[in-house]
């Protein structure tokens, strides 16, 4: 993925493009990790004890996908509601890391689910840091 | 559109099942009218004008379906990050309101999306006084 | 929700606005069933039988909900993907009403969410009469 | 990204895991840049002559997107919709391709986004020469 290269292009960049790519490719990341994790969990002999990791995936798939696409917006940003849903973003991103870190040593897959999720929290707070 | 009757047949509904199917509704209305508006206004003689209007309305298209699809959920609810994306939802559709109130005595489909957007910044003001 | 109304503030309305509107609210509707019911076919006891079933609701509440942005846009509609992806939409939701059909008698969720499928199969028929 | 290690982690991962995995990277990137794409379009002087392009580009972002989804599910894969999704998405990307090659040579982001576009293409046919 190409965030950086694609967010230059834009006839007006903001100064904060590279921690927006940065955080567009965590997000979409994420977004993926969380979505193949809740079709993993569902496939596991376990799946009636996973019910809460699968929910909070598909939550966090869904959030991550929508905040991708709205970081990946440059025009009029200083009026959007970036800022309020990369904070929703990093919520989603550490609850479902919770979870799955509960299950690291049984799955691999949420392992690698709350290795992106933590990802995106950072993610996450370092574009916070520049936009809020 | 039949949240209501939806919700009602999960195995454990809540019992702010009510508010929820409402601010789910509430929340699809909303990502049908900004998506619509979007395009609307991209076919605009003054599309230059409306650049804004249409970055709103896209964002607030993202969040809103997103933010639907989280609140179709009420497995684990306590644990999802439901809450704060309603309030980063909440956010999007204001911002989205004051764009399209600019226009509303120029496109109707203007001020068809602010009354949407109106609406669903209620629904969620409702939900939030419930769960948050 | 006024998908019809909405659609006929276009400044350049397509003659099929009105199937196009039928198919945009089915679609919505569709989504909004897909997703609730895999929510609470997760919930239910015996979650291990439903996994076909939760998984191609979770694919038939992604299509519809892309299938549903594409129809809102009437701008350059000769140009798009539109015949295709309601093709695709069609082919998910029939997927998915035949495993909900199989659970009718057992889980109201299922039932409620076979009837919205077979109801968008309709309308992407409909839809697919005019444009394909 | 890493669909591959992902997509790995499956309980019953299928043969033709790779191939997914390439095309789910493929379709989250062709997203990112069709999203980013439009958002540029907009924001250009000549915007009144990049309409198509920007709706096409909307169209193939959320069919890529909706496809990408679908594609990280490996669970009762053979029930699903995947191969016609996967043809919808290959058509959204063509066309989606066809628009931004002709502004190639006047906006450096048409000619990324076209990039994505055709590598999506080819990432759905080589899955559809295997499931389909």
């Amino acid at each position: 993925m190409q965030a950086q290269a694609m967010l230059k292009t834009h006839p007006n960049p903001l100064s904060v493009q590279d921690a927006l790519a940065e955080c567009v490719e965590a997000c979409f990341d994420c977004a993926l990790h969380c979505s193949s994790c809740a079709d993993a969990c569902l496939a596991e002999d376990g799946v009636a004890d996973l019910r809460g990791c699968i929910r909070t995936d598909l939550d966090c798939a869904d959030i991550c996908n929508a905040t991708a696409r709205v970081l990946s917006r440059q025009t009029a940003f200083g009026e959007s509601p970036a800022a309020t849903q990369v904070k929703a973003c990093r919520d989603a991103c550490q609850k479902c890391a919770e979870h799955c870190e509960g299950h690291r040593d049984h799955h691999q897959h949420c392992a690698l689910c709350a290795d992106a999720c933590n990802a995106c929290v950072t993610a996450c707070d370092n574009l916070l840091g520049l936009i809020d």
